[in-house]
């Protein structure tokens, strides 16, 4: 999978990505991340990419053109990348023959592929792990970054086609908001993360917390390990952190349990469990 | 305000955060990041900081001690920063006066204002603009990153105080979410904003979305700049932009609405927009 970032500030997300999970995907070929400087399609002598906005207010705007310039770049390299798919009208992937419509009228054309571009703005659909996994599937993602006061809105009506908030908070800019959906979207990206390890956010999947867990020493500052992760009875251990995943569900994040498939039998555990 | 971030990874934070109003506010003395790498309080010569769960499972987990150990070296320095405080049991900041307890029995003792500590994970509160202005009043703050499978349950009982989730979505480690909190709360810190740009936030902080915004040409791809915005005419302006805003919550972001203070003319208009 390929991220094309649009920024004003390549260097933070060339460095903030190049640890971790990430890194590794990207020297094994399994994802590219292109941050675009904005900057370098500036049209006049003083590379400005910014101005006043009509109408008066705080701050400075991003205007139209440099970043419609960046995202054409972009939109040709993508294009030129594969100039076979487009000239035989073949899906070249798995994943593309899903989407082919299975009816249609014999005149119609077949359309390229719409790129996704997504505006990271707190004005977007909250981001969420359901839409981490819709956008995996994408073969390439162009990021736009916002900074200063936002972008004309001129150019956002001509090329987005997706407003992503990463939450109800106030940040600088597009930079940290676009790094934290590269991580995620990346780790649902076949082949990024080892077997072993994608088990780890399918609890999460469920709708259901974490349970605690335990490593060595088997007593540390008084406090011991829980005799039943010591017991070697694979099911129980497993009940016993069905049951803490529950609990600490319905303790932290109720919004989160209503939406689980609990059991008949885990539903009555739980009241108990309250009532004590 | 200073943010003492736990890590495996300080290079990561390092970097990510040198850009931009972090990076202008940290030269003027108004903010310090610290990033603490966990692995120099590894006690084993093989710096070594996980270790396997107990009761089996995927990947690793990082110990209790390292990451202790690294929470006492920021705890004991923040104590020696303020000895006189500590002495004088007088409160040294405005901020403090306020958590004062007025009542109280005479024999406790003044307590030491508790530290807070953060653990950055997917358990938590979700991270909201009211909860970076709350953690803003903070003089210190640290940040504990997670990585791997998590860490032992038992030093998060020990040291944390908030578990803090940045969004419904499942990261590589608690990095970019620390990044995220340190963006979001350092703008609410007195001065690090100039006074004309905090105006941005406004609108967000009243529960409606911003308004869009065009600079300069007033024409671009054959569109135009809304005629309004060219009037000179403030208040009309003013009125112009409120009612994108309303219109613009209303149709992205319906729940948001709901919380927002409408007037009667400004409902009345909605409902006459909708009905077109």
């Amino acid at each position: 999978m390929n991220f094309h970032i649009l920024t004003l500030f390549p260097e933070m997300i060339e460095q903030g990505l190049n640890t971790s999970i990430t890194g590794r995907a990207i020297s094994n070929g399994l994802l590219s991340i292109e941050a675009i400087n904005i900057r370098d399609y500036a049209f006049n002598k003083h590379q400005s990419v910014d101005d006043y906005p009509y109408g008066g207010g705080a701050g400075m705007l991003m205007q139209a053109e440099p970043v419609y310039l960046a995202y054409e770049a972009v939109r040709k390299k993508i294009a030129e990348r594969k100039p076979a798919e487009a000239e035989t009208e073949e899906p070249a992937e798995a994943e593309q023959l899903e989407e082919k419509p299975v009816t249609g009228s014999e005149e119609e054309p077949v359309k390229e592929k719409k790129l996704r571009v997504v505006y990271l703005s707190p004005q977007g659909d909250v981001f969420s792990q359901g839409m981490a996994e819709e956008l995996a599937k994408e073969e390439d993602l162009v990021l736009l970054c916002g900074h200063y006061e936002g972008i004309d809105e001129r150019v956002l009506e001509e090329i987005v086609t997706d407003y992503v908030s990463i939450g109800d908070y106030v940040l600088t800019g597009g930079e940290l908001p676009a790094m934290v959906m590269v991580d995620a979207i990346s780790r649902l990206v076949p082949g990024v993360l080892h077997n072993n390890v994608s088990a780890e956010f399918e609890s999460f999947q469920d709708n259901l917390l974490e349970y605690p867990q335990y490593s060595r020493p088997e007593e540390w500052h008084g406090k011991k390990v829980p005799p039943v992760l010591m017991s070697g009875h694979h099911a129980n251990i497993e009940k016993w952190r069905r049951e803490q995943s529950i609990l600490r569900t319905y303790e932290r994040r109720p919004d989160l349990l209503e939406k689980s498939n609990l059991t008949e039998k885990e539903k009555k555990w739980l009241k108990d469990q309250i009532n004590d």
